[in-house]
């Protein structure tokens, strides 16, 4: 027996994601689905990950026809449980990428996302304190329907019975199986092949490994978790509640930190989210993956952002969309239906309307009227805009790139730019005016007898 | 007496619509109000067209100066009620339309969107089961203030009671009148014409039908619905309160379907919404009345959609707009700031930023650039644009129609395109460019001189 | 004693602003954090000033380098409490700007910013029914925690007990202390620096001036407000919270007012919104301080308003944004992705879709096409766009301010406009089209073989 810490090199890990999901009514493998920007599988994986468990002694188990599980796994090994025998015989196909197992080996559920790192790390040191199997737990609010698990009241489990099994005494427990499980790396495979089918499904369960291990004479342990932590996704509402769950961590993180979020239930962050201080978020905005905010950052709402980075003091919104690579530089503006993608727009710059700026640079101080477009793409490649500092774009301009406006140039409205500018030239294409007097008028009174109206 | 359910065509239903809704404070009256995309009495009515009602045994019946009603209520008759002497007066204002009623008629309230068809089957059952009366009653959380149900235990019902008259006995009956009722068409009007009103209010109440019907010997009876379904609206607070459980509803219903809603309350859906598998719906999203979503189709938040179709794997948004008449094709992708409005975007076409498309066609795998615009409208009428496949229109192009870009051809950005372009041509306006070295210098020094800014 | 309640001009109120807020985690003092669109201080000022307290009457006490408290008071006079020495020690710093307090002067604190102007004039009233203290209590759900007030069970206070000091019999009392007080003018600076620092933190703090009033003869009285006002801010999950207060009263007064909000949860209001009857408002909608909004306006949701008035029957989004100085009149519509910045649009006017129009009028019955945009800035000043009535305005066009369209002038599509259009005139500027048959085919053919796309 040792009672310190395991190190987390020490630690397998084997992730059940071999379930259909038919509830989700969906044609992804139900690990797949996302939650906060990321898979549940991913979740799972994260966690493990933050826990220290080695990736090479991480094994997720699959169904068939499940390449999508595959690669969201990758670099980890998949093992495929090839028929639908039950829990302990899925952990069981994970013995051949496990040929030594460490000194602990963590079961985890792809669909349970929401265990948290602490938790797990409670586990492995149950286990370091001497217990051979270490049981998730948790107090239910409503018991009904759980596993219940039977403790002497010093911490041993010694049994985890079915509801539909228990007395009425059990039935009284509110500490409730979540599944998870912590387990001696030497002892485990041997329990599970000798786990039976003998039930109403035919199938072998993980939870008959707590029996086996007592009549070989092993300890049994509990460690409690929050019933919050235990859910399972088996349909989109439970999905949905999840999604909750996590937003409201991620959101109390984001205002603990010192942003302020007008109304925390309109913001949609990820899980890497990371938002500086001082930072205001009005109502109706997401940050999908890969989104840094700088201090003192004001976002006016109704704004998505995804893969990009905004410095301090810019200002953002409302209805603006950073898209991937999009660097927002300290004091800059982007405005209202702006879209950036692929692109730097440097410090103090303002895009503040109807614009689009892809795969280009826009140099500090520049001003980029309304309409801007950057034609980025010709059909088959996409090329680069460069923007000097000081420019200015009058509104309506294409840029067709590639193309360069140097420093302090400026731009005429209406412009299609197809050749570079030169630093502190002007540059305007202009067709040239038709003027009819009277026109109108006569064409008006054409229409109405044409057509009636007006 | 006929055990056996009558035919839907054996039902005739009378809707009260005549109030006036000073609690509103609208001046519209107050079943015209919309809920999920639909008025308060097209959803009462709906649930009539369900339950197989005829429509044109389907009265309505409106108040003085409420032509909003008759057209809401069409093809089925209106009554009107002339004065306001309370519901059993204004039921009898229906006589006219039914002068030789069905087995079973049944009186319900335009203002009360939320009953079930389920439940009205269940009434109308309970008719051909025997009772000659049927009240709809309801399961109260807090009765205060709600007429009691006084039954003899075996499904009978002996008496309606107002809470006010009502003994402490039973006022702790928790059975309460919802008022709508079913009731044997060969003795409806009969029995309402005998209904006094020596009342506080003058007014002639349809609740006293029971104490008439129960004094000639008939046989009155309950049938229990919800009491979610039972919400009147008579303010504003009471509209959104039905909406918060109409939502609930079709929210529940789509993710059941194989919808995932990211948030389910931050999307909005509308009675007719359908939504197919593996759809999934990014927050703030709004479903205005007919829309169908094809399966497998991304919708990336913050989308506002109404009349339009949306076929398998398609993408859309964030910030995208279908306008009535939209058809979005297979794989096709339509980005932020776009707007749709009657036109058809083939299989695999682009449409991805800062974009109208108006009364047009785009073809299959054809790629619309940023800012284009489709110039549908000359003052008077509104003309076509049809972009062929595979066809490629640079950013910031203006296409006037009507006007026929053929399959293969290519727009050159910032082009205002008023004739047809051959298939696979280049077309392009674009104006002679005008570059003054050193102008741009110049003239910064001069405003600056001018303004003292800079 | 007088039995009337004192007029306004005789109630002078020491706010207190001095603390730092560390939880806000911010670099702005935390009575600078927003509410509602409007700073906690400013919410606490407003209400004096519904209150009818003199600005020159109204002290805020500020703590060192906080010049942004300053702004925020002025013209209030503001005070220094320079060092941190409790709430008694920071009122007496008032004691200069009020050298002749009058009758009743308020003690508020300046991150409680939800106390209504009801309940202060309670206190007052109070005060003028001969209390000489008058302190603020609420009923608390929970009062752990809170200081609890003990009264003689006739509306005399005996003794506020802190919740540590506090007996049983006295922790069984629900009724606590909020810290806002009414005081005798007169007596008020006397009491307070009287007010020891013998306690933990070696503090004066407030509370304690009921025992000396009381040991002086005094009359000490309580006046209860809902728990619900007493909310103080001192994270950024207390301001989120404060925020569903505020917006759930605003929201109940919109709707009680005649508005539709399809779900109020959706909708951000401030303070000075102004909603007419039969206002329609979808989801997803910001109002920012300075809108009115007139009768029968349908706004349909992704909206965000500030500064601006929107007129009877008009139509507005979705996705509008109405900035400061926009003015929509009767019956005009504004469409999605559409910019209105200090500008008319005058009665029966269209702008539609993606268009800016800012520093401009549009005149009665105009119609904006998609993508106009006004180039309303050089780089160094703002100048004005004239659109005059019934002038229609091609797409993708843009007008290069100062500019003037003449009333019934038509500008064709794609046009850049930098001279005035007389009226009933037709104008465009379009470039000569260069067509080049089969080139597409070619470009397409060579760019496939370079790069093996396509």
């Amino acid at each position: 027996m040792n009672a310190q810490t395991p190190a987390a090199t020490d630690v397998a890990a084997i992730v059940l994601a071999a379930g259909m999901g038919t509830r989700m009514r969906s044609t992804r493998p139900k690990v797949a689905h996302v939650l906060a920007g990321r898979p549940l599988l991913g979740h799972v994986l994260d966690t493990l990950d933050m826990l220290g468990a080695p990736p090479e002694a991480t094994v997720v188990v699959a169904g068939p026809h499940m390449p999508e599980v595959e690669r969201l796994a990758a670099p980890r090994p998949t093992v495929l449980q090839a028929e639908r025998l039950g829990t302990a015989h899925a952990a069981l196909q994970a013995r051949p990428a496990l040929p030594t197992p460490p000194a602990t080996v963590l079961i985890l559920f792809g669909d349970s996302p929401l265990v948290r790192v602490e938790t797990l790390r409670a586990m492995v040191a149950r286990r370091g304190e001497g217990a051979d199997v270490v049981v998730l737990g948790f107090q239910a609010a409503d018991p009904t329907g759980y596993g219940r698990l039977v403790t002497d009241g010093r911490g041993a489990l010694e049994a985890i019975v079915e509801h539909k099994d228990a007395t009425e005494d059990q039935r009284a427990i509110t500490l409730c199986n979540a599944g998870v499980m912590a387990v001696d790396g030497a002892r485990l495979f041997g329990l599970l092949e000798r786990i039976g089918n003998a039930n109403a499904k035919g199938e072998h369960y993980l939870t008959d490994i707590v029996a086996l291990a007592r009549a070989d004479g092993l300890v049994c342990a509990v460690v409690e978790g929050d019933e919050a932590e235990m859910l399972g996704i088996n349909d989109r509402a439970q999905l949905a509640t999840a999604e909750r769950v996590v937003q409201g961590r991620l959101r109390r993180a984001a205002m603990e930190g010192g942003a302020t979020l007008t109304d925390p239930d309109t913001v949609f962050l990820s899980m890497d989210t990371r938002l500086g201080r001082d930072v205001t978020v009005g109502p109706f905005c997401v940050f999908g993956p890969g989104v840094t905010i700088g201090d003192g950052v004001e976002i006016k709402g109704f704004c998505h952002f995804e893969g990009c980075t905004v410095e301090a003091g810019a200002t953002l919104g409302p209805y603006a969309r950073l898209r991937p690579g999009a660097t927002i530089a300290q004091g800059a503006h982007i405005g209202n239906f702006v879209e950036i993608k692929k692109a730097t727009v440097e410090p103090g710059a303002k895009v503040n309307h109807l614009t689009y700026i892809g795969d280009a640079r826009v140099g500090a101080a520049a001003n980029v009227g309304a309409g801007t477009i950057t034609c980025n793409y010709d059909g088959f490649a996409k090329h680069h805009t460069d923007i000097g500092a000081g420019a200015f774009i009058g509104s309506n301009t294409a840029l067709v790139a590639p193309v360069r406006v140097g420093d302090g140039a400026i731009v005429g409205a209406g412009s299609t730019i197809t050749h570079d500018v030169p630093a502190d030239a002007l540059a305007v294409t202009r067709a040239a005016l038709t003027q009819r007097d009277g026109w109108a008028a006569k064409f008006r009174a054409h229409m109405k007898r044409l057509t009636g109206k007006g």
